[in-house]
């Protein structure tokens, strides 16, 4: 098949192009390089260099044997879309080009602002496109669980039968309950494709995808072919967090009580469920939501597996909760259910601390790297108020327009640099 | 109190700044004029003609003896927000200035693109500005029944109680399913809101309203004070349409087998609503979602109906079922509930048959103008295929940015001239 990414430099964009090349797809791919600069406003930076994206794809061609049809451009920019859909006629679209940072979006009016439009306006674009040019292409999008927020039932695979005064509907979208501008605007998306699934017969894969560890896949048989690392506060996850403060004998911290549930999945198999999906397309029309995580933990789970395997590697952590930044259930029911990679015919490879160990041997060898951007681990964004400390001095200096509004579409794209 | 309106040259806007000064309460407004315009871009106008803007308020003043403090400009715009907001501290805040139309969201990509982030982005600036000026404002926005699609239950008021394998959470949010690119906007700033009141301890009703009808409330005493009657097919509502085409000798036009039921409210009744929202604010944090119709009709209905009293009014009309432009159930089960607002002391007024009368008599005299943009009554946009025609030529001509993507903070405003 061809598969075009959007998003392809991305943490799972990068490793889902060299999972596909090598199941033998022919693979397409997309990025403006944002994440890069915005990882860089933060003031951080990918823990594992990257290197610049054209010497990955060298890298591709001697360590693989492969190609990859890169597209630089910007899924804001609709004429870019079509061309790319013109160009590659892709029989799957895995979308993954959106802000993907919580964080990020809840920093100030303007992120919360450029969050929302910005993905919004990408997956419209790819929804028009795919009905003009290639009306039979398979979108696999990806969500987050974070869209179901916290609810006291079990989370069923997005829709679920609903009795209410006495009459049955049998297949209403599950409520949506998200946490974050970021991830409203994932619920947004998700409203959006299904619609489009609706009016204009297309065949979409909606993932509610969990959070995602690890940073090594099988096909990674060179260090140039790793991917990203965050460890920062706006673009790291807990379990990011904890990795790295543990390296750098500093506290683990969780956000407050720790009980905030989640499910979770490693990297290589979140990218072995992408692929299934993407080999497993659905009809005409048809919208199907999958849930894609393996175990759920609570925060204060992790910080203990985290000092637990960092014991063994040799560091002696202590766990430290900090106020929580977030407004979010610390206590709360979390049963989400998931069956549908299964009958695809997923099969969990990896378990959590098998994947702690290796990255914190991958993680070693870049300990000065951690160490320099150390002060971006402790939260500098909290839900109420906004960027609350800026230690690098250029969070509030995100060099957006000067309204503070809308997409900015006219931006120019990035250089093609290394993220140093 | 201090009233701000948003979108205050509007539909609704304009007879409940009326309405909420002839109840003693200061009237502060925005706008932009671009429904004015909009309407323009699809060949049509009010059958009603508006008189300027700056000529509305000094009939305000001479008829009703008092001011109406108003700013011109974009909500789109965060510094502008942020100034009014400053300027006018109004203790509730009733958000109108969205694009309101469903048809005009379907013309092409650049059309939902534009509605979607254009509604969001002002309603996370006013958000985000009442956080920071006037946290203890009640902000009343407009949604739209049209938000909860037609499921096979019961609709409530925005939350209800959910029984899954087992366990019941009581209080979770209906779920959407929205029909088009703008009753997804809708969606999309309803879960915006009602995020806002949890992260901010922001105060919010959330007005899930039916289709309005009728152009005339009893504070307009002279015709300058009249509302806009939009009767085109993009911006105009099925029953408008009907008494246009009634008027017009045009046979009345249901899309498809016109099973198709809503709920409707007079716009007198609408605007006591919306007066009583206002009048009755919700403590901090609270989010209040009250659905706002009094009656639920079909198409077909509503076509017999206006069959009936185009009779009694001396017309002849016919009725003539079109191809359905749109995709939508065309039979379905449509109970929804509406009961909060007849505890905040709501008593309807208005009943169709009466108030399409006097709809009849109000437009009588404008025939001229309805005779005039006859060709925009039949329907120019597919939910499918988008615009299919152009009778004007103005359809394809939408005046957005070059790349067809992202709203336009950036375009001047327009000049406050009357709508011929």
């Amino acid at each position: 098949m061809k598969v075009l990414i959007t998003g392809i430099d991305g943490y799972t964009g990068w490793p889902l192009a060299l999972h596909l090349l090598q199941r033998g797809h022919d693979v397409a791919g997309l990025d403006n390089f944002v994440t890069r600069r915005r990882v860089r406003e933060v003031g951080s930076w990918s823990a594992v260099p990257i290197p610049p994206f054209s010497r990955r794809l060298e890298t591709v061609r001697s360590a693989l044997g492969r190609t990859i049809s890169f597209h630089r451009g910007d899924v804001r920019n609709y004429a870019f879309v079509r061309r790319t859909l013109e160009t590659e006629r892709p029989d799957a679209i895995v979308h993954l080009g959106e802000q993907r940072s919580a964080p990020y979006s809840m920093i100030d009016v303007e992120h919360a602002v450029r969050t929302q439009t910005e993905n919004i306006a990408g997956t419209i674009h790819l929804l028009y496109a795919m009905r003009d040019l290639v009306p039979d292409c398979h979108l696999v999008k990806m969500g987050t669980m974070g869209e179901y927020g916290t609810p006291n039932v079990d989370i069923p695979e997005g829709f679920f039968e609903a009795t209410y005064r006495g009459r049955t509907d049998p297949h209403l979208p599950f409520p949506r309950q998200a946490g974050s501008w970021y991830h409203w605007s994932k619920v947004h998306d998700s409203g959006n494709v299904m619609f489009a699934t609706r009016i204009f017969g297309l065949r979409a894969t909606d993932v509610m995808q969990g959070v995602v560890y690890g940073i090594r896949t099988p096909e990674m048989t060179v260090p140039g072919l790793l991917t990203r690392f965050d460890f920062d506060n706006v673009w790291g996850t807990a379990l990011n967090r904890f990795v790295a403060e543990t390296i750098l004998g500093l506290p683990i911290t969780p956000y407050g009580k720790g009980g905030q549930t989640r499910g979770y999945i490693a990297i290589e198999d979140s990218i072995q469920s992408l692929r299934l999906s993407v080999e497993h397309p659905v009809g005409p029309g048809e919208y199907r939501v999958v849930n894609q995580f393996d175990e759920a933990y609570s925060v204060n789970a992790l910080a203990e597996i985290t000092r637990e395997v960092g014991r063994e590697m040799g560091y002696d952590p202590t766990i430290e909760h900090l106020p929580n930044p977030r407004v979010e259930l610390e206590e709360h029911y979390y049963r989400p259910i998931h069956e549908k990679l299964a009958e695809m015919g997923y099969r969990r490879t990896r378990e959590l601390r098998e994947v702690l160990r290796e990255l914190f041997r991958d993680l070693a060898r870049y300990r000065g790297r951690l160490k320099a951007k150390q002060a971006v681990v402790f939260p500098t964004v909290d839900w109420r108020h906004g960027a609350t400390s800026s230690p690098t001095g250029v969070l509030t200096d995100a060099g957006g327009s000067p309204e503070g509004s809308g997409p900015s579409v006219e931006r120019p794209a990035d250089p093609v640099a290394p993220e140093r």
